[in-house]
């Protein structure tokens, strides 16, 4: 039988670490060494999540106070608030040179330190590992995440915009100007934090757009699109909150460059991701639904012809707590520690 | 007290007909006189809808054998499927010269014979009355709505997205190219039959696109913006599905011409709707949601500045089944009859 | 036009406040006069519940501050936590002696000061007001409340299960023992404030029950219930969390005594709420839903027979914030003012 | 690498058919072979349940035509419709005697032929075959289970209601008389048939009992019941139906009997399932939620005090279409085949 590493995870209290641990429970090669959770520090994470009742799991601990250098960690996920994610990463590798990170905040997801200081309204605290953090997107930085030490694990609206446009971008096929990415994302998107705005009354049997103009991840999108262009590339971007869980979905507007047809655009997709284990291109004409990549790490995308002559809609859809998160993550772990991309991962969603 | 008029609502088994009959109901000058229900005929109201069942309500009966010259009604709301409207419609108004119509299908909103013909693949059964139908968005077509014998009542989509489009095409202060309209619906939207896609299993905890590329509802866009914006005008426009069951929330995208602000787009749809009843322009900004206009007769409109320069994003909400369908037909009937316009519709929205 | 009677909405920012708001913005006689919110005051309602956006309401001031003896108010309506109420009705009432109130807390909904102080674990700040208090129930004390000057308006879970087991044990038709009330509630019952259990991506797609084997509200039931007996009855009470916005359901399970059959039971309840508004006895084996009363003041009780000999299965459904709560409340102050009873609240269900 | 067992669904297009496919997908001992859909014949899989697109799947074929003698199954799923099961496994196991069978429907549930007809209303069609068939209640009839060729896989409700009362029932914890069951039930119990009363619009934002009274699940309830206690046992029994997908959580109450207290009845529960691989017992006092169980095979129970003296309240959860429904029938296969009874069902629960 294989060894398996020892992996911690940071912040087990919110549903990105609920995530981390339902997949990693049944990871051959994972072994959940650490839970962390500041404020149920000392509780059972049955307390905080009951669906792990039935399992042995470490109590939480809270992250002041550990060792990293005799903690004997190969691997952290860290799935921290914005800003102390900075702070905390940096001792931990400081102390544990030798443990690798995914990091699932957005802090290190800019490459560029005074793109990150103009989006967040400060210096970053770590600016050493903001440089050299590689962005976890795996379908596109394959090659660097297998030798990262930090990987920065995308957001999960823009790993949903990311993956269908991405390959637009790069093979010149789209207009750069006048893309719209009108997305829709299911309310655990929004975290676990108690607000009045989160509520199931104040949320159930209605939709609406937030953060309408402007929005934080589109730094995220900004940097991406504009490498894969070669030029920069801003689009607009209206995120919405649809009274349901899990799910994201993104319609994107795109105009077709010099003449290409939305039937070329498909087939640009479908060769980009002939070989991916988690992105499936549907037939042309055909559009995904959130419910059937539900608890699975796959991204469905597909393509139609927009009655506009010249313009097409591509529709992408994952389930925003796994490829949009968790699932995402233990997929860098898989290439960072050597393992099979899908291990673990592998799950068929949830349907209904 | 003042007398009531009679009133009919032929198709009162699906929730249009529902919202009449409960809007109806509390209506100070209409008494409903007669309901019909095909495949439900002989049966009490209550069985096909339990929430009248403390109510004193006609039996349902069938279209077929009503002797429409003795019925003695003053109006009728028509909401009988495509098609079989046309030919309810012709017989009955040949039969009876002095009722009025309000009708709820897509039958009547084309005035253009041959546009029809085009998008529904058959030439119309009541050409004529076709060209005499008065197109019933009150806040735009006022006027000819109080003088009509045969208002075509406009669809639920169409009203989200004509309210906040026609007055900025009328005033040419947006680009008409580009246009995109992500329109988000709930299921009520999809009436009341009984099909496979439409089961709560398949519909709750997910969310999609349906029709993408191209919907029949398009051609009444067509020709409403066409008209406003004085030239051709072609909106990209893609239905979704919500899993609730009221609502209508567009997302739409428009670039303002000749250096119009967002905030000026703003100024013009407060300046149009300052003493409309039933459109609430929301504070530059802000931007509404479903759940607030659920159960009335509003339709909120909010502005936004997009980062894209020179773009903006304009949000309109209402509810389906009254704004966008049995609101709006009462409120018709209201500008028909003479009475005020808000009367027995201005019931305020149910949240949460 | 009758004058208007002044009304104060103690604690508008919750959703018993805002559904008294959505109902006497539409009453013929009353005039919202002042609305209080501790933590929100200085602003305006529309920024606590933008449905209220198009109208014109009185901005939102603290309690503290306030002069009773100068507000002018006819009827003062308190939807604050348990045990303010007691400090704040005490206070308001000592210096407005011909204001009325309706209290929707459960501060004065115990005639017995000594069953207050073992539920509620403290003594009763305002135990000679606690004396004085009707109990809200219109169906069973109506003439106590027409002469009240402070109403307790019941609790949402009780006013279900009360009326349709109080006329059988006023009838000694069903065994007092054994009683199990197996009741289902949707999200609002739970309240406004910000808790993680209530959040959205907690509740939605799934069911359970709380408070297991002892609720508070238990003691309002024994109070009723044996006070119709004449003798102390103690039911099995189990309540649930639906999700789901509003709405009640309570499951009862019954033993007819001295041979009283199921058609019996529901014979008496048909007598009993022959002339009643808001209370409507549906045939025999005929069950009510939740959605049926949605956003209506009408209480449904079914009657079935249990296959096992003798028993009954007796089903009872309302909206928990209008006859619930918010809609009661407004039937005891039409009691109150000498309105007609169903003025203002004759809103029919919003189905679907 | 172990040999697979070649296993065929009949019945793949609703929604047990598309669990047992998400799990046999992930069986490490099973080979999908073939897969049955009379009204999908010839289309494939992903077109009934797009979830599957990226998998390689048999096309769907109908049942009529199969040569069951050369098919090679070693193992058949049966989730057809009732009675329509009787003549196709009649037909398949004389045609091929070694192909074991698990049948997800009720048709052989009853080992009795005289209750069969009673509650069905005609004569069984296989009575020789319902003879042989063992009830497929792992937990309880497992010792049988391995040696059997056809299991009766027990029904959703059924089996909610089986797991707590069963081990109370063997032990005479509790009495037999007045025991109610009060069960509540997420949609996808009721199918995936294209019904009115099952539309999202219908069935969201509201809750109902439904066959008050009486319902043919209370067949095998009083069959296995009555087996336990070593008496006849009827219970009152109510489902009803809550807005989500998944899930059944069953409220029960008894009374202890011979003074065995509720701790004594916590007590059985927890030493009878203590080796259980699915079955989890919760601390005494705390109750489930089937969130907590989703897309699992475990069952949790809780057991509470009521505050009437001598009784408890117990409830049971878990996920109707995997311990309800298709986990199970794998786990049943799992034992028929000589496999680990976990094997390809170990998947923790999805939430949220």
């Amino acid at each position: 039988m294989a060894t398996k590493a020892k992996i911690g995870v940071l912040g087990a209290s919110g549903y990105t670490g609920s995530e981390l641990v339902r997949m990693l429970l049944r990871h051959p090669r994972a072994e959940i060494a650490m839970l962390t959770a500041d404020r149920r520090a000392g509780q059972a994470m049955r307390s905080v999540f009951p669906q792990f009742s039935p399992f042995d799991l470490p109590t939480l601990v809270s992250i002041e106070g550990q060792d990293w250098s005799t903690a004997g960690l190969d691997l952290v996920f860290c799935a921290l608030p914005h800003a102390t994610t900075q702070k905390v990463l940096k001792d931990l590798l400081a102390k544990a040179p030798d443990t690798k990170v995914v990091d699932l905040s957005a802090d290190f997801r800019l490459s560029d330190t005074s793109a990150y200081a103009r989006w967040y309204g400060h210096e970053h605290h770590a600016p050493e590992l903001q440089k050299e953090a590689v962005y976890g997107l795996a379908e596109i930085h394959k090659r660097e995440i297998k030798k990262a030490q930090l990987v920065a694990n995308p957001g999960c609206y823009t790993t949903c915009a990311q993956l269908p446009l991405i390959p637009l971008l790069k093979n010149k096929a789209i207009e750069t100007d006048g893309i719209v990415v009108d997305a829709k994302s299911g309310m655990t998107g929004a975290g676990r934090s108690a607000k009045e705005a989160m509520l199931f009354s104040e949320v159930s049997e209605g939709f609406h757009a937030y953060g309408v103009g402007g929005h934080r991840h589109m730094a995220e999108l900004d940097q991406e699109f504009s490498a894969a262009a070669g030029k920069e590339v801003i689009v607009s971007f209206t995120p919405h909150l649809v009274p349901m869980n899990r799910g994201i979905l993104s319609t994107i507007y795109v105009q077709g460059r010099r003449g290409k047809t939305p039937e070329e655009l498909h087939e640009i997709l479908l060769n980009f991701y002939d070989k991916a284990d988690f992105v499936h291109v549907l037939p042309f004409g055909e559009t995904p639904q959130t419910r059937h990549v539900r608890g699975s790490n796959w991204t469905f995308i597909g393509v139609a012809k927009d009655r506009v002559p010249g313009r097409a809609i591509v529709i992408s859809a994952l389930d925003n707590l796994v490829k949009g998160a968790s699932g995402q993550a233990i997929q860098n772990m898989n290439l960072m520690l050597g393992y099979p991309e899908t291990m673990g991962i592998d799950q068929v969603a949830l349907f209904p």
